[in-house]
């Protein structure tokens, strides 16, 4: 893990950016800290720099309750090496929705099982770095999509205590049987109208989790309009699982 | 209306039970006001006495925000006078529910229908008195069930500005052309293994409602599991939109 630059945001937090081997990420940190903080790795759909606004402004919530986030790059987003059978299911993907037609369950095998396999090890190595400072300390929680790479970091991860999981992607069938077996404490949170999203995979995916705590949080309006008291109600429900 | 006992009780809470003709209710205010408080009626399915440790748990939460907070028992609730057909109603309802099968509308609108009939007049004469007290003020919140009462309450009393639904009863058919008709900010709680509730009916019934600003908070457990970090959650709705 190699630090690229460093710059004091106003609020008292520090953001860093980083590369570990090829991976880029950033880190925002409180400026001053007296114990190690607790940890959420920020999950997103690939695209840092285009997803920079969003993730800063979460990232700036969350330092603002005392936690530290951070987040990596996602395989084939970016700059990153594009993967020729992921851009074929992506423009497969974009084919059937723009036809009106029904997302089949092949495509999105296609499409976000190589994804997960590829990432989650990476969110793995990425959080040996992180909890390796001195100013970050576990426990860590994860927040956000890809919610498949949620569920797989949620199962294989024993580092995860709480996981918030935004309900906006596509989800393999597989994944269910994986949902069954995560059991740390969630809030999942679903856009009722989502346009690339089925409302009732989602309630049967929330229904899924092996979790004895789970809260579904679903809000109107569309897949980018969750409301931002959700970020308040995130930074309590990692309040109450991560300190 | 008439105060007929007053508490103080820890926690700097006020507790007044008052009589609004045949109606016996409870106020819960700060004991110390500078202005007046917005109020929070508090809904519950009727038997104020069996009712009252978990009310009082609400209202001490609410009020330890700065809210006032009230009840009144419900038509045939307590020692109210009951109704011959409403105990025929639940009579039928139970016999069903033992032997296991469907409760059908025509059961649920005998026993809901004639409840929200009575009692949303009643809510609106204690609403009057309540607002005459000095210290309180509006804007007025509904929180609580009968899920009916508040819907209709919702929709005939312009001066709730906010509503915080617990879908934990039985909902006639017609009341979902109600819910389409309210437009307050709502916040629905759902258990998601309610015993007495039917869980796509739930989300049916979410999905009704014509507000802009709804959300939905679904929990495991059955009806009385209803976490108590959602008293924060509630606290924090109406903060955002009584103050």
């Amino acid at each position: 893990m190699r630090f690229t630059s460093e710059q004091r945001l106003d609020d008292g937090v520090l953001e860093r950016e980083f590369t570990l081997g090829e991976i880029p990420g950033i880190l925002w940190t409180p400026e001053s800290v007296s114990a190690p903080a607790p940890l959420i790795l920020l999950g997103h759909p690939g695209g840092l720099r285009k997803m920079y606004p969003r993730l800063a402004e979460r990232a700036r919530h969350s330092v603002a309750e005392g936690f530290a986030t951070a987040t990596i790059e996602l395989p084939g987003g970016g700059d990153r090496p594009r993967s020729a059978a992921a851009e074929e299911a992506r423009a497969d993907l974009l084919r059937a929705l723009g036809a009106g037609e029904p997302v089949n369950d092949e495509i999105v095998d296609r499409l976000v099982l190589p994804l997960v396999e590829k990432a989650v090890p990476e969110w793995r190595t990425a959080l040996d770095a992180l909890l390796s400072l001195p100013e970050i300390g576990g426990p860590v929680g994860f927040s956000g999509g890809v919610i498949s790479i949620g569920i797989r970091l949620a199962v294989v991860e024993p580092r995860i205590s709480a996981a918030l999981l935004f309900a906006g992607s596509f989800v393999p069938r597989t994944m269910f049987e994986e949902a069954r077996q995560v059991t740390v404490p969630l809030q999942v949170l679903l856009q009722w109208d989502d346009e690339g999203n089925d409302r009732q995979l989602a309630l049967d995916l929330f229904d899924a989790f092996g979790s004895r705590e789970k809260t579904l949080h679903a809000n109107m309006g569309g897949h980018t309009g969750v409301p931002q008291f959700e970020g308040d109600a995130g930074n309590r429900f990692f309040a109450r699982h991560l300190k």
